[in-house]
C-alpha cells in the first residue's frame, strides 16, 4: 500500500473543494503577512498556495495571467507605463514586459517574500524580474496609488487575492477614484473579480463601482481557469473615456507565443453570459 | 463535533479531483449498465452520478445544456426533427423543445433507469418529457443511426459519456459518417467533446473525423462547467455544406429565458484558446 498525498482547497461558502494531488512539499514559511506554501504535484507542476488557497500551478497559469495583462494593454493605445498591484508571483509582470511598448513596469507588492519564494520555485514566471524595464516596491499598494502623481500610469492592474482582509480596499470606490487620478487620459485598470458562477454580484459591483469613480467604459473578460474556484474566472477592465470597441487590433495580431489569448479572443472573452448581461 | 459526507470524483489521470458536500444520499441503484447515485449537496442542489462520474447538478447544469443545444439548433435555418443520442437526464431534451420550429425531438438512451431517475430527482430537467413532440427510445444509440433513413434529421446531438466503454463508438469517424448519412441537407451534428484544458487532443480529433465524415464545417464550442473535470468544457459541430457564420441571429436574439447562451456569445463561443487554433 502506498501513501497519497493530496493538497485540498475547501470552498466553504460554496459546499465545495478541489484537490491536487501532491509529490513533496518543497516549501513552507510563515512570512509576516501569510503562510506560503509550494508543492510539486502530479499533474500541474508546482503549485503556491498563500494561507492554504490557490494562486498558481505551472499548469494553468497561463489562463490568468495572459488575461490580466493583454487585454487591458491591447486596449490603450500606446501603453509605456504600467503598474501592477499585487501579483507576487511575477507571472503578471512577465507577460506585461512582453509588450515592446512597456517602458517602465512597476510591481506594487506586499509581502516581498512571495516574490523571494516565486523567484527560487517559479523561475518561468519570474524570467523577466531582472529586466532592466522592471521595478519592485515591497509596500502597500492602496497607499502607493494615493501617492501617486497625477496621469503617472497607463495601465494599471490589480492582480490581487479575494476580496477579504487586506485585499478588500482593492475593490472599493475610494480605490479605484485614486486609480482613476493616477491614470493618464487614455488610461485603463483592470481587476481581477472572481468566478462568474460564484460571486457574480461581486462582478456586477466592482463595474458599478468603477463607473461610480469616472470610467468611461466598464466591462469584464471571462475565463477558464480550473484551479480557482469553480474554473471560472473574470476580469473587470475600466477604461478613461472611449469605449471598448477599440483595440490595437493589428497588434494583438502580430503578438505570438500565447497559449489562450489572441486577437479573436480579445472580443469574445468580453461577452457575458446570459445571467450577467445589463437587464 | 459533527459529521460531514462529502462526495469526491477523482480525476485519476490528471491528479485531481473536484468534491462537494453532501447533506444526504437520496438514492442508489446499480442499473443493467451502470451504478446511479443521487445526492443532495449542500450548495449544488442536487446530484446525479453514474459509476461513480458527475453527470449533472441542478446548480450548473444549465451551462452545458444551453450549450449542447441552441448553437446547434440557431445554425440550423429549420430545425423540425432533432435526434438526441444519450442524455438520459432530459436536460439537453427540454432545451431543444424550448425551440418551435421543432417538430419531433426523438431521444435515444442507452439506459432507462437513467431517465426514469431523473424524472424523479430532477423534475426540472424532464419538464418537457411529456411534450407531445417529445419520442423515447431506450436502446443503442449507434445501432439506432446506422438504421436511419437518409437524410431522416435536422440536428442530431451527441450527449454522451466520456469516450471510453460503450459511449467509445460515438467518437469515430465511422459513427460520423452514420450521423452525416442520417442528417438532411442543412444538417448539424454536435458532441460532447471533453476538456480544452485535459483533452485537447480529443478535440482535434474530433473536429478532424468530422471532416473526414464528409462536414464541410466543423468547429468546436467552449464554456465552462464547473462540475466537470477542470471546469471548462467543448462541444464540436459539423455541419454540412455552408460555414459556420451564417446562423439565426434575430431567431437566437427573440429567444429569451436562457441563463448562458445567447446571440452574441453564438461566436464567441467559437472563438478557439490559441493552443488550439489551427497551426
Amino acid at each position: 500500500m502506498s501513501t497519497e498525498l493530496w493538497y485540498t482547497e475547501r470552498y466553504e461558502e460554496h459546499g465545495a473543494a478541489l484537490s491536487l494531488k501532491v509529490r513533496e512539499v518543497l516549501h513552507r514559511e510563515q512570512s509576516p503577512y501569510q503562510r506560503i506554501e509550494i508543492f510539486a504535484t502530479e499533474s500541474f507542476g508546482t503549485l503556491m498556495t498563500l494561507d492554504g488557497l490557490v494562486m498558481v500551478t505551472d499548469r494553468d497559469n497561463f489562463l490568468y495571467h495572459e488575461m490580466m495583462s493583454h487585454p487591458a494593454l491591447f486596449i490603450h493605445p500606446a501603453p509605456r507605463r504600467v503598474l501592477i498591484i499585487g501579483g507576487g508571483d511575477c507571472g503578471t509582470l512577465r507577460e506585461v514586459l512582453r509588450h515592446p511598448e512597456v517602458e517602465e513596469a512597476v510591481m506594487v507588492e506586499l509581502d516581498e517574500r512571495v516574490t523571494r519564494v516565486a523567484e527560487r520555485f517559479f523561475p518561468l514566471l519570474c524570467e523577466k524580474n531582472h529586466d532592466r524595464r522592471a521595478y519592485f516596491h515591497f509596500t502597500d499598494g492602496i497607499a502607493w496609488v494615493q501617492e501617486a502623481e497625477a496621469a503617472r500610469y497607463d495601465v494599471i492592474i490589480v492582480d490581487s487575492t479575494d476580496p477579504v482582509g487586506p485585499a478588500a480596499g482593492l475593490f472599493s470606490t475610494e480605490f479605484y477614484r485614486a486609480c482613476y487620478r493616477a491614470l493618464g487620459e487614455e488610461g485603463v485598470l483592470v481587476g481581477q473579480s472572481e468566478s462568474p458562477l460564484l460571486h457574480a454580484d461581486l462582478i456586477r459591483q466592482c463595474q458599478a463601482r468603477m463607473a461610480e469613480a469616472g470610467f468611461g467604459a466598464v466591462n469584464s473578460v471571462y475565463f477558464p481557469q480550473f484551479s480557482y474556484p469553480s474554473g471560472w474566472w473574470s476580469a473587470t477592465l475600466g477604461r478613461k473615456g472611449l469605449d471598448f470597441d477599440a483595440f490595437r487590433d493589428a497588434d494583438a495580431r502580430a503578438f505570438t507565443g500565447n497559449r489562450y489569448y489572441h486577437a479573436d479572443l480579445h472580443r469574445a472573452a468580453q461577452v457575458a453570459p446570459a445571467f450577467l448581461l445589463p437587464a
